[in-house]
């Protein structure tokens, strides 16, 4: 835990690996047996968080096809710790010579040198995004124990890049299809046209633009979320926060929130068929840290990326004035690609919840 | 850690203690011995929260006194665990009657229900602000060990009630003192002075309001914080997102970053004395999960309390329609007492992370 | 966790507190709600604990009364944190001023000392027998659920004082009753009656003896335990030599085991009942870190008291040549004070273990 | 940690692997950077770990080659997780017919099956010593670091075999050399050649026998281990008891204890160079749950293995009697393979404890 790598306490992740080193991959404690689950379970979320999917994002092609080194046997999960490794496929460090000298603004080159005294040749170390392999595979397996135990449905999507705001998308019914029908997965189907063109321009300039994310988890029990400090939006903003180039989460009606009255702000109840539910939901799911059975609706700000092509006026190391423009080509816009990863750490909040609920269950009181 | 009433690895809380049982604490285990330490230092922060302070809060007053049960002797810490009690002054739970059918909408009497199927009459449980009080305890202990081993100041402020939002605070400069100067705690006297009118008159209606807290920590040494999981932005945003009311966090330039470009958004790096340091600040002090040097810089959403006298049509647990109108006199706005609660908080983020930076360093390294 | 004044995952309890600070205690979380629970469910292990009970252990009397300052109502456990405390009768640190200069061989103070820089007036710090109230307090709750849930009966008892040994006592059918019928906490009356001389005349010469406590879990459902790290034995083995002056554990045949070939060591299975049992245990009621059903044994070996009024040659902590003979009374023997703590610790052990294994299985399953 | 496949809190093992999946391994968390490390770091002690090596053990032959997939770069690591690597050479699970019908007596088929209602075909799933290879390997980090940093050596043999007694052997000097210098790792020759005999009887007899290790660790610090639950002495105990087949555990004079007076067991102080020590060394070097400075000593008992191939009456999971006898070649001892096992266990207690102590000095203290 204390390290960093690690997250959760039944449903327990551990990743490693960085950009250039052999592999990146994952062990998952605490996966309950008795789950079918093969590498294909895991390949589609995996697939849809790697690069070179299109024009929006860097055109590095690597396939990340997971392994599942343990803890299944004939497709069956056994209770026992799933490995799990996802190889680089370039695994001699780039020519990053003038990032050994210049930190990159906003990036990690600086503060990893600081922490550690010493620090990859591929700079950031574990701030790339290619740590997040580990996480997506996790999730992914959490993600499917979800929806088959309890019909969770997860759906993230785009809705916001650089000032351009997706309208009218219902999160009571948004479907990962309808996210997945354009290449920088906004719904709103205009919004999204403007956006790409936007992105492109910006890759053409060789800037970055940043953007907002939102997510919906649907079907989640009432009774998830531990009193005090794991208090379900707690968790959530870790894990959201944890994911690079975050710089915010709301759950609800978020910041907006600020600007209400109680008398607004609060959600009646109201019977939903044989249960207790609100007419609004401000609350976004979640109450006192604990859901409340309705979707749990949370957003993310994400910042343009740091690595850009575009001229920088920065120092080097040793504090000369330094002009940095990042060689190759990177990614413009991340949020399309953040979905899957979104996703899958909401996940990882929502089945470590469940199984601490559970375990308070009597045997024979369900 | 699984049931969620601890936090931290090295510097570790766990609080105990509802509205009404016989009083509310906590236990700090791994405090470093050799701490001046005795309640006065743990009493002003206590002070700064406890209810009954102004107009614009609950007139409820309790003292709030604490006892250092353990974990020192002669006014120093031992290393050994620190026991902190505060007796609840009225131990009787009031007369809920109406709580006990009817949940208040947007508060945590219904979700407490769900998950444990018991719940104290008091209603929320551990939801009530009055277990914040262990960590406020806490915390203030690791807010003097920063201050005295690292000189870190950690300073916090309303920076919007409703829609007025303050101007021209510097957070480089701001002080504790300045803060305090009103009873809202905006040091930007001329909204402080339309804030109190709105929440005055809110009260007045039986309503209650929103607003945003905006938090420094100056003086973090570059190279706190824990990739991956446990970034400081992460760990920041649980610890935030874990106080009551709170609905949003954002760090350094926050959603505000979905709409810049990188070529904008990034920080420069520049010779600042003997140290480098950035010229403007978007990240918020923390680049890859950790502090670079700059000030610690984040904001916080808190929704108006949902407990109002204002009459809601809500329902019953049953599911029938009623009308819920609180008795007594509740908090019309709960920003400024977040303040001690929100200061506390990142002091006992920052603690841990500075621990665990130290265990890394070698005997005689330093 | 990792200042080790914590214990348990999801049956969590961190104590505080030394011989002359305020108080001792605990936090428990984890606690499933709807428990019945007073503080007299508490008190008798405690009041087994406390020293002055008879002539074969130290006559300081202490009464150990335990309030429960939350988590529960009405006599219930709300599944919220669960405060436990017992006042320091006698909070004037003594004159323990030759301790302060001549470290007590085999005891804490040098080690303290050493680790902190600092340390308690009273010596040993958190290595006093004081300490185990709060996990006495937290195991008794632990008992009862086990008691309650599964049928569990914990029994611990004298089985050596000395070269003494016990005979004939049955690890499936032996109550606390029998093992309260005499002082020493040895159901073998007869060499109950030469301990309790041996113990007497061991006191009067200034000095103090070791022995052995056995220990019996019965009832325990097969598949408690949690593989690799967390075996059952591993987890027992860990809560028994955090038992002060413990100095050996063995499970089932133990260190006889050494001795044995595999084919009379193995226990062959056989039906009991409806269940498969075997037909010997020299497992000890766990096979692979996990319970099989059978009744769990263990044995601890426990050391003399290291304070004695014997004169001992030694040296300060300049390491200057003394002579050292402990003023006042104290325990010439403390196995039978270890009945009631053992009997816990074993309960906060399973109970972890139960509350994990329970999180695996679906609703709807059981 | 609460599924039991991590161990630590600084210094975080996690591990995966069954018998006959892909591969075995681990993830080491919290290893500080600048340490020199490359895969032969971690071979020798795999390679006097693993099977196939004389007569005295099983003839399976496997390289158990290593591979360090992340956290180092040009041979020293980054700081980051180190992930580990062991491919498994046979991943056809072999012809365990029997055993799916047949539980093995004394091992973990019947408790791996009852706790997860699922296991692997070989049978006792995550109890297979295969599974020792990751803690072997992450072990063997941190004895490099503890060694570089303080000069800890640590060095466990074989002392006892069933009956036969190793005599003479000093702890303060013994080397692995001398361990190594015999197929049975018993530094006392004369013993070893009957060791040696006795185990190859038994093995051509179709049944196993049990023993003792012994180890020491020096130049341990004083100061090391955590109060209360985390005793140096409690967390060996539990490392040691996680390894397959240990059935006791004892630390200095262990159950010899049980048998002395104060005056006889008492460690007297005396000055020895420059530091205070003790004139005995009873204590184990562990006094109150902390290091003293001296020499670390602790012995285990090891039953004789389970899987044998002389004939069996036992019963199969429903109880219908049956006649067992494990087909091909099985280890008739293992308390010789245990010893690297035994080994990098005891570092990665230590090491571990090194790091939370090095993090209560305060920057410039040291």
């Amino acid at each position: 835990m204390s390290s960093g790598s690690s997250f959760g306490t039944l449903y327990r992740v551990t990743t490693f690996g960085e950009s250039h080193c052999a592999g990146v991959g994952a062990i998952v404690d605490g996966c309950p047996p008795g789950l079918n689950l093969t590498e294909d379970d895991l390949q589609t979320q995996l697939t849809r968080r790697r690069p070179g999917q299109s024009k929006v994002n860097t055109p590095r092609d690597e396939k990340d096809r997971v392994t599942i080194l343990s803890g299944t046997e004939n497709g069956v999960t056994l209770g026992t710790p799933i490995g799990l490794l996802v190889a680089n496929e370039d695994q001699r460090p780039k020519d990053y010579g003038e990032m050994n000298t210049i930190p990159r603004p906003s990036h990690a080159d600086y503060t990893y040198q600081m922490k550690y005294g010493v620090r990859a040749s591929s700079g950031g170390g574990r701030s790339s995004a290619r740590e997040t392999i580990g996480r997506v595979a996790a999730g992914a397996i959490a993600e499917k124990w979800l929806r088959e135990t309890f019909g969770v449905e997860i759906v993230a999507w785009v809705s916001a890049c650089g000032e351009i705001e997706a309208q009218n998308i219902n999160p009571e019914t948004i479907r990962r299809e309808e996210v997945d029908a354009n290449i920088i997965r906004c719904p709103d189907l205009a919004a999204a046209d403007t956006m790409i063109q936007k992105v492109t321009q910006l890759r053409d300039e060789g800037d970055s633009i940043g953007g907002v994310l939102t997510c919906v988890a649907r079907n989640v029990p009432a009774g998830w979320g531990e009193p005090v400090f794991d208090k379900l939006e707690a968790k959530l903003a870790q894990a959201m926060m944890s994911i690079p180039a975050t710089k915010g989460f709301e759950v609800g009606t978020g910041f907006a929130a600020a600007r209400m009255t109680g008398s607004d702000h609060n959600d009646p109840f109201v019977m939903k068929g044989t249960r207790l539910g609100t007419l609004t939901n401000h609350s976004g799911g979640i109450q006192g840290g604990i859901s409340n059975g309705e979707p749990i609706l949370f957003r993310l700000a994400i910042k343009p990326p740091a690595t850009i092509s575009k001229a920088q006026s920065t120092a080097d190391f040793d504090g000369t004035p330094q002009v940095l423009a990042a060689k190759g080509r990177h990614d413009p816009f991340v949020v399309n690609r953040a979905v899957p990863i979104v996703e899958t750490m909401a996940a990882l909040v929502l089945m470590d919840m469940a199984l601490i609920q559970q375990s308070r269950v009597r045997p024979g009181r369900v």
